[in-house]
């Protein structure tokens, strides 16, 4: 994984910022703790989002359960399809992804494309064995593994629940409500930020590839034929797009163009996604991702859901390779259109005309004081019937003669058409129901969190000493200033302690610490990304002012205790630059 | 459950608070969904808990995951424990809780603490039938029923996986680390605010008792011969107390003491329990629990877990009955005794003496040069022996003449003394290694929801008509302010459009709304609590003043444009009341 992520996973949890759980008991594969720092950052990230994703585009969010029902999946497909190929091996009995073997043993690129068959094939001519025991893996079969974690609700077996394998059902399944709190307009948004699931094969990569984790969800209902987006809010913004076009060339480059050059060259299909595209790039920027390491990747038709027009991934280069931070997926009408013929409500929308329209429907009006001594005890599924044939083939009754033909059950009826009463009615319609379609982006927290951390990741020379921090934004960091007394005598502590607690009082976050020379108690809010110091020192009780310091480039400016929290916040906020106080 | 709970759990799904989870599949007991409004009030009402339990107490706060390995639940003695009463009808299979049967068809108030074969003749001998199909259940068997959900971790089921029945234990299965996070310094408290699982038999009145719910609990870490609370800060607290010694009584009364009081007098007898029982009175109160509504209560012995020294509840009245919002335990070092015995690290502290002292050890050194011709090979085995005893038994080297004995597998052996080199050493030790006693205030975060909605729930006539309205305080509902054009012509819906941004710029919950009748669009914003609605009006487009109306008054005042976000955030920070501007 590179040395990066080695030292940053071990400062992580040295420092709290996020821990292997359970450790205590040997641990489990795929399952982190976020201790005191990284639940902060996890927090800071999290109400960025939803600061920009929710509040901001005027959406609002929900908070639904983790444990769902069988139904629900069983709609959804993922009871059906939301599969991995295990393989496992018959010596060790430990069970690995068949497809990343393949992968890692071949120059395959994509095998978890490929069929079960195929991949049993490729182990057996590649003699692939077990990575844990060495054993050959050859006349093993390949199955496929459901990822979600199944459990029972309420006593006995009767009643399967499953960990959502995406906060995103949580949503859909409430659609019938959420329109009505939406007063029934489209196009609406529903974001859900919360925990999701997925029971991994091999979990791996620090917190990249775990099996519970942290998804913030956007779906966006819009009527397909009228909804648009601001595109302009966000057309001049240039994005690092990797369309398939590129990724299927020998020599393929991520090409930059602008949202709008996107859309008008046709490399992004659906203006939505684009918009998408637009915003989240303002976003991960605005948190600290590198752009440098930043780019958009269309999917390849093989790794596309089947329902989804077209897909595309936000990825950061972190661990030594390319990693999935968000998806960004037009869905069409499949998740609502699923919901809509498995369960027992509606899920479509009533969509008005702007001008109600007179539409004409064929109907009929059986006689039945006729047909009844005629046909006897077939008289009622001969009426049945030709209504049917009024919905399925009316021109059967405009082009009858005087008598029209009915079957049932392989008897033919001729029925005298003065006793069908055939018309055309005029009828005013003001709407139909329509299946809004869904825009998605998706984005995995934990991944996020990483990835601002090993961007941040820095080591350099500090007075001759080696120092590595995090430079984090002061936005999301989860300290935003330390405070120290230079000795812990002739009251500075006592003032410094004071100083700490005005500026809690302010709303900023604050470490107070006196222990240590002061040199390593910069270093220990260095190696936690605090932007800001402040120390209270001898000067300080003559004119009341104290000195700031500043991570990155260890300069220090001396500040009224006044201007203060002033000053801290607005430097958090970015409306000021460290800078520009250093120059004055 | 009552009139009200009936009205308000119809209102919280029509208008957004909450509702049964996925109700298009017929819903699932147990288990609901937070509406936009729902999910707002929640994310209010915990980060007023972290504001006051976590930053305001300088404690920190942790995010585990909910799915833990089985050996920590093996440790906790949840997986042994955890049981409630199953009853299944024979007849038409329904599951009940057998003590809850009890409860209800005898005279008996605390079934649960009874044995399983005792609740078994109850049900007997009281004839007890099964309440969904009227069949005897005289002869079917009760048994203990796990309430952990449990799943499997990874591919087949030798990694069981259970969903964590209560946050706390992600907290004390990380102690190891969290510890260095602290620094090894006591006291420390950690928090999380999280998701927990119980699988009820039977989920019942709406969200109070469910399936899946979140907990908000803070473990603090405490040296009991050392640390005590800052009981100063809130020593005038008065405390609505029910005591054991008062529910005993026939005519037991709860009775208001004092924090200072209630320690003085033994009521409560850890000031650590009394002390966060006056904070959380307080915070209660802030979000709006009504105080007449509201009481503290001794656990029975019967109901206290056997390793609480002692426990309080806090107790609303609602949905009828007296329900638990919190529960307040000294927990002593059970957890992190237990957790140091199962698992393969040290759950103890380091505690520094204030001075070193110095201790007389005991040691022997056998001379094995003189042992081993003498003894053979058993020469090893001996001077084991020997060590073990100068532990257990030192008295048998100062006692003994010229050798002393040592029994091995039933042989007894002469080792002269002058080989065994006994002596008292002394040893200068700085501190000893100690298990820190727990405080764990808990709280649930469905129930506090609950009860400040039903609390907060009015109806009354304004202009001759009947209204319903939700009075909640300021701070925590889930839209601050309204904002309406009172027409939607002569551009009033223009300006009214540009306040409502810019309030939302300054930090406000803001929902514009400009469709129906301005009273219409009063009743709207009442019945989901909104306290205060801004209208813009033809004297604005004058004078660039707007009406402010109250909620619960329905009082309106005219305030300038200018002042708006300023009134409108003192307002729902506290720091201003309607009457001081409308008397101005």
């Amino acid at each position: 994984m590179g040395e990066t992520t080695d030292k940053l996973t071990e400062l992580a949890k040295r420092r709290g910022f996020f821990l292997q759980s359970s450790g205590a008991y040997g641990g489990v594969a795929g399952f982190y703790t976020f201790g005191p720092h990284g639940a902060t950052l996890k927090q800071n990230i999290e109400n960025a989002w939803r600061e920009r994703f929710a509040l901001e585009e005027g959406h609002q969010e929900v908070d639904a359960p983790t444990v769902m029902p069988e139904d629900v999946f069983e709609a959804s497909g993922h009871l059906d399809g939301f599969d991995d190929m295990l393989i496992e091996c018959g010596d060790c009995g430990a069970t690995h992804r068949a497809d990343h073997l393949i992968e890692d043993n071949t120059d395959i690129e994509d095998a978890e494309a490929l069929p079960l068959d195929e991949v049993e094939s490729l182990v057996a001519e590649h003699d692939i064995v077990c990575p844990d025991c060495g054993a050959s893996l050859a006349s093993r079969s390949v199955e496929d593994f459901n990822l979600m974690f199944k459990t029972n609700i309420g006593p006995g077996s009767s009643d399967p629940g499953y960990l959502r394998p995406e906060t995103a059902q949580g949503i859909f399944v409430e659609f019938p409500l959420l329109k009505e709190y939406a007063r029934g307009q489209l196009p609406f948004g529903v974001t859900q930020v919360g925990r999701a699931y997925r029971n991994e094969i091999s979990p791996r990569k620090s917190i990249i590839r775990v099996r519970e984790f942290t998804q913030a969800e956007l779906e966006l209902f819009i009527d397909p034929e009228e909804d648009s987006p601001d595109i302009n809010s966000v057309a001049d913004e240039t994005l690092s797009l990797y369309p398939v076009t590129e990724q299927n060339k020998e020599d393929g480059q991520v090409i930059n163009r602008t949202v709008r050059e996107a859309i008008d060259e046709g490399i992004i299909e659906s203006p939505w996604i684009a918009y998408y595209l637009g915003i989240s790039k303002q976003w991960y920027q605005s948190i600290g991702v590198d752009m440098d390491r930043f780019r958009f990747r269309q999917h390849l038709s093989g790794e596309r859901a089947h329902y989804a027009a077209d897909c595309w991934d936000a990825e950061a280069y972190a661990t030594g390779d390319w990693i999935e931070l968000s998806g960004f997926a037009y869905r069409g009408d499949y998740d609502l259109r699923k919901h809509d013929e498995y369960s027992n409500e509606e899920f479509t929308i009533f969509k008005q005309y702007d001008e109600p329209i007179t539409v004409e429907r064929p109907t009929v009006d059986p006689d039945m004081s006729a047909l009844g001594p005629e046909f006897g005890g077939d008289a009622a599924a001969i009426a049945d019937e030709l209504e049917r044939l009024t919905e399925d083939n009316p021109t059967v009754f405009e082009t009858a003669d005087d008598s029209v033909t009915v079957d049932i059950d392989d008897v033919t009826y001729d029925v005298p058409l003065e006793h069908v009463n055939y018309s055309i009615e005029e009828q005013t319609e003001s709407g139909e129901h329509i299946l809004p379609h869904v825009i998605e982006p998706s984005f995995g927290v934990d991944r996020i969190i990483y990835t601002v951390l090993e961007h941040a990741y820095r080591e350099d020379t500090v007075d001759d000493e080696q120092r590595s921090y995090l430079a984090l934004d002061p936005q999301v960091a989860p300290t935003t200033v330390g405070v120290f007394p230079l000795m812990t005598q002739d009251g500075l502590d006592e003032v410094a302690s004071d100083v700490a607690e005005e500026l809690r009082r302010s709303g900023l976050s604050v470490a107070y610490d006196e222990s240590g020379a002061i040199g390593r108690r910069y270093r220990r809010q260095d190696e936690i990304g605090t932007p800001f110091c402040v120390t209270v020192d001898y000067q300080t009780l003559d004119d009341d002012t104290v000195t700031i310091r500043e991570r990155d480039t260890t300069e220090q400016v001396r500040a009224p205790l006044d201007d203060l929290s002033t000053i801290l916040s607005n430097l958090r906020d970015g409306e000021l630059r460290f800078s520009e106080i250093v120059n004055e």
